[in-house]
């Protein structure tokens, strides 16, 4: 579970860099919650290609955080905003995270 | 020239996103400062398609650029670390920078 919000943060910051087909098999699955089983049968293909694609999807959002490290950037910066005894850097450096 | 200064830093930040064969033919025409000629007659090719694939390259750097915005926020970090009086937050933020 942790893992799974782990890869939904992933999503949120690399999803333009994915398919639109990953896309939403990626929305389907961790979003909106279907079973591999129930992606399987709207889209008339087994559960272990549905598994496979996910599985694929999966691994390129890994690679990306790997080559780019934006998650771990991010989280990085939040810890030092929240330390920072400088109010405004600290206001100024949430709103850079969120652009 | 400025443009192209932008562009190397662009492949500096998304050079893993690109195929070898692309980083080979950007290294060659922007930082070792080979012609389109030069490296079209290294590789067989010619001229304009060349100059079509080192097109394809920028545009995709464009584009990661867009999605992602890492370039645009390390500018906006590194502007924030020089304005703020904080020592140690602005050394934090160049470490962050630099990772």
């Amino acid at each position: 579970m942790e893992k799974d919000l782990e890869y939904i943060e992933l999503f949120e910051i690399y999803k333009d860099l994915l398919t639109e087909k990953q896309r939403e098999l990626f929305s389907s699955h961790y979003l909106y919650d279907l079973s591999l089983s129930e992606i399987a049968e709207e889209e008339g293909g087994s559960r272990q290609s549905v598994y496979d694609a996910v599985k694929k999807v999966k691994k390129k959002l890994s690679e990306y955080e790997n080559s780019l490290k934006i998650r771990e950037k991010n989280n990085l910066l939040k810890a030092l905003s929240e330390k920072t005894k400088d109010g405004e850097t600290a206001r100024a450096i949430r709103e850079i995270i969120e652009r």
